[in-house]
């Protein structure tokens, strides 16, 4: 392991350069300008990850955006690794808040600034050069997969076809993937539990046309005053969802878990402060950590009505809408969800309006057992790295695919992230720190080892 | 009278056609770019004044747009009619539901389309072409001043300082208005009651920037729930708004007033049906002419947070906001509401957001005394045109500064507006139909006539 460690030691710089051209190349998967972006994307990977190592390296069409696949076999009879993540990133709107080009990346602070330079280049290019490392040292104990995938944030409309159809091609003993974070660089810790989603839109209607809130206000039903009073209603003073079935299937923590749970470390205060609110709202009877690791939650993602320009206009608007997404955890099913949903929202609407609830997106929860061979070997990783245990932890994310894998390819996935919440993924001034990238590329080859020799 | 009758018939196309020119002006006071159309539309009115008639006609300036003044002195010890109208008009979004072009009007099932066609140009032009066809036949009974603005839509801001500058130029017996609604065509009516407006816009600021709903959801206060549970709460399930002292200064009806008031013809089904509705709302106790006529409300004009784009994002928005207006009745003060609106919701706000509250307009009731002479003299010109006498009627409807003049001027205002409620002012779609403003034209000199022969 010395040599594989020494190896990443006089590479570095150049494990850098190579990951500032991946973050050069402005490949969001949301919009369609970007569509050659993403091939290039695809292929500059396929080519990196050969120069890595990797026997073969393909870029594989979908119905979307391709998938790179690569691989390296050192023994059909050893045990393999499916190493998951995407390259495609989020727009970088609001533009003007950006300190620095988003697709120019700069170093300062000890971090690299960029969008993509952790959410989720900068964690699925460790995985490259750990792999080129183990490669180059001739240590590479098992056989290694890659699929990186250019859809991620926009839900993964075609990986889970792409599966389906490579069953074989993907077979492996685990999937490795480092798209989560860490509860900090002290507190090393690993993913074991994703949150699951539905995402509803709702639209009420109110009379056929907009009309002048003077000649009919207090009259007829103005939509948008319906509309907050539906959806507030979805949510009663307790922060209790009150779609009736919504908790049915909601896995109660027992009471030594919630225990182990709240042991993690956690300020409130700071908490506040980094947010710049003078209190926390949520579900009546659990912690802040408990609210958004093992409890659902609904969220209003947008709303919108009337008149929303600037100065007045006295108008009843004919319709009002509203995005609304729910956060689900285990057992929760994300189908039944927002069954449940469109049936209670028509079902509380008033006789003077009409509506109607649509179904965007979903994905179901995800629990990583942490009695699996792969998380005591990824533990083992990070006390050899970090030099101390790494605490389980239930993120309040979602990742759909992930439980898209364990059901289409029936393999199960390991979250070893390496983010940070300060990375500020998905916002203006995403960034990575170098010592978490360094950190990740040191800590992926002792998992390998470790998972390599368990029984 | 048959001289200027006449008149009317010869001319009707060509007044059409200048009103096409008026209506071509996007005049849209909400938007300041369409600051120089202000302008470019008032020059045009007092062009078409003076060609019309007019001893004088000027475009004066105020803190806001400018506002148009003209007059023809026949006599200074005849009596003196002012015509106010408003120039300017509403936004025209969403601009996608129109069928024409809002600013290229166009004749069409015996309507004029087009943003302004009855509010309020189409209204005020009928003054000028009635003015026009007295002057022209020598018939024209007394004095005529005319005050248009730039700026009702918007609650007229400058006006009121302009009335108190210019009030010897101002002076007139009665001030007269086409800027309301009929019952309908069978059944005409003057406007003798008008309700008050106070025009509000609230913020609901939540963490600092947008977060990411999974890491956060059901952890920090959602800014666009907690709006929607603000402002749902503003209105109770009887449909009483919950401000308190909000009803304090509402002057109640006698049981005999509101049997009067319930005697003007009103067809439920038909107002249903009209806007597409299977069921009215509002205030419980109340008929639906009395819920517009002399009862307070409270609406949502606009509501907007978040992601309002197609798609999804899983975003919970740093802040929300809306647009909320209320229409008042005597004796309510749009000040003192307004007062208590923003402690009010500054109350009921939690400590896990801040809000921000804005008083954007306002304006006072208004009542006209249906026992003045300009009444009696509207009455019977209507008579003279629509063959049977008009109703009075208590629109829901604001002209905030009608209060103000009675208050700076010392002049009362008679509504005699010809719109009729499919005019739909204010919303895509606007239209004027060409029987309203023939009938308005031609209604206009008995007025005249009848009021300068009145003791």
């Amino acid at each position: 392991m010395e040599k594989v460690q020494n190896y990443i030691t006089e590479n570095k710089e150049r494990f850098l350069n190579e990951l500032f051209d991946l973050l050069r190349i402005p490949s969001i998967s949301a919009q369609s300008e970007h569509k050659p972006d993403m091939v290039k994307c695809a292929e500059w990977l396929a080519a990196a990850l050969v120069k890595s190592g990797a026997d073969r390296a393909e870029v594989m069409p979908t119905d979307g955006n391709p998938v790179v696949y690569a691989e390296k076999i050192i023994d059909p009879a050893a045990k393999t690794v499916l190493v998951y993540g995407h390259y495609d990133v989020m727009p970088v709107d609001p533009r003007n808040l950006w300190n620095t080009n988003p697709f120019e990346p700069e170093i300062k602070d000890g971090r690299i600034w960029g969008r993509g330079a952790d959410d989720d280049k900068g964690q699925l290019y460790m995985h490259a050069k750990a792999f080129e490392a183990m490669c180059e040292t001739d240590t590479l104990p098992c056989n290694v997969k890659f699929m990186l995938e250019g859809e991620e944030e926009i839900g993964s409309p075609s990986l889970y076809k792409f599966c389906e159809d490579n069953k074989e091609l993907l077979k492996a003993d685990i999937i490795l993937v480092s798209d989560t974070s860490m509860i900090s660089m002290d507190t090393p810790s690993i993913t074991c539990g994703l949150r699951g989603l539905t995402y509803m839109e709702i639209e009420v209607t109110g009379p056929n046309k907009d009309l002048h809130s003077g000649l009919f206000g207090g009259a007829v039903a103005n939509p948008a005053n319906v509309l907050t009073r539906l959806v507030s209603s979805l949510v009663d003073e307790n922060g209790k969802v009150t779609i009736p079935g919504f908790y049915d299937d909601v896995r109660e923590l027992s009471d030594e878990e919630r225990k182990a749970f709240n042991e993690a470390p956690f300020c409130l205060e700071e908490y506040k402060k980094a947010l710049d609110i003078d209190d926390v709202e949520g579900e009546a009877g659990y912690t802040t950590i408990e609210r958004t690791g093992v409890r659902p939650s609904l969220d209003v993602n947008g709303i919108w009505g009337g008149y929303i320009e600037e100065g007045t206009k006295t108008v009843i608007p004919s319709k009002a809408s509203a995005k609304i997404s729910m956060r689900l955890v285990p057992n929760q099913d994300f189908e039944k969800i927002a069954v449940l949903f469109e049936n209670h929202f028509r079902a509380i609407a008033p006789k003077s309006v009409k509506v109607d609830v649509k179904f965007l997106h979903g994905g179901a929860p995800y629990v990583s057992p942490t009695d699996m061979a792969a998380y005591k070997a990824a533990e083992q990783a990070i006390v050899d790295t970090f030099g101390k245990k790494p605490l389980p932890f239930y993120s309040g994310g979602s990742i759909p695919i992930i439980s898209g894998f364990e059901r289409i390819l029936g393999i199960k996935s390991l979250l070893i992230g390496f983010g940070l919440s300060e990375d500020a993924i998905h916002s203006p001034n995403e960034s990575y720190g170098l010592d978490q990238f360094d950190k990740g590329v040191r800590t992926i080859p002792y998992f390998y080892k470790h998972f390599a020799e368990a029984k």
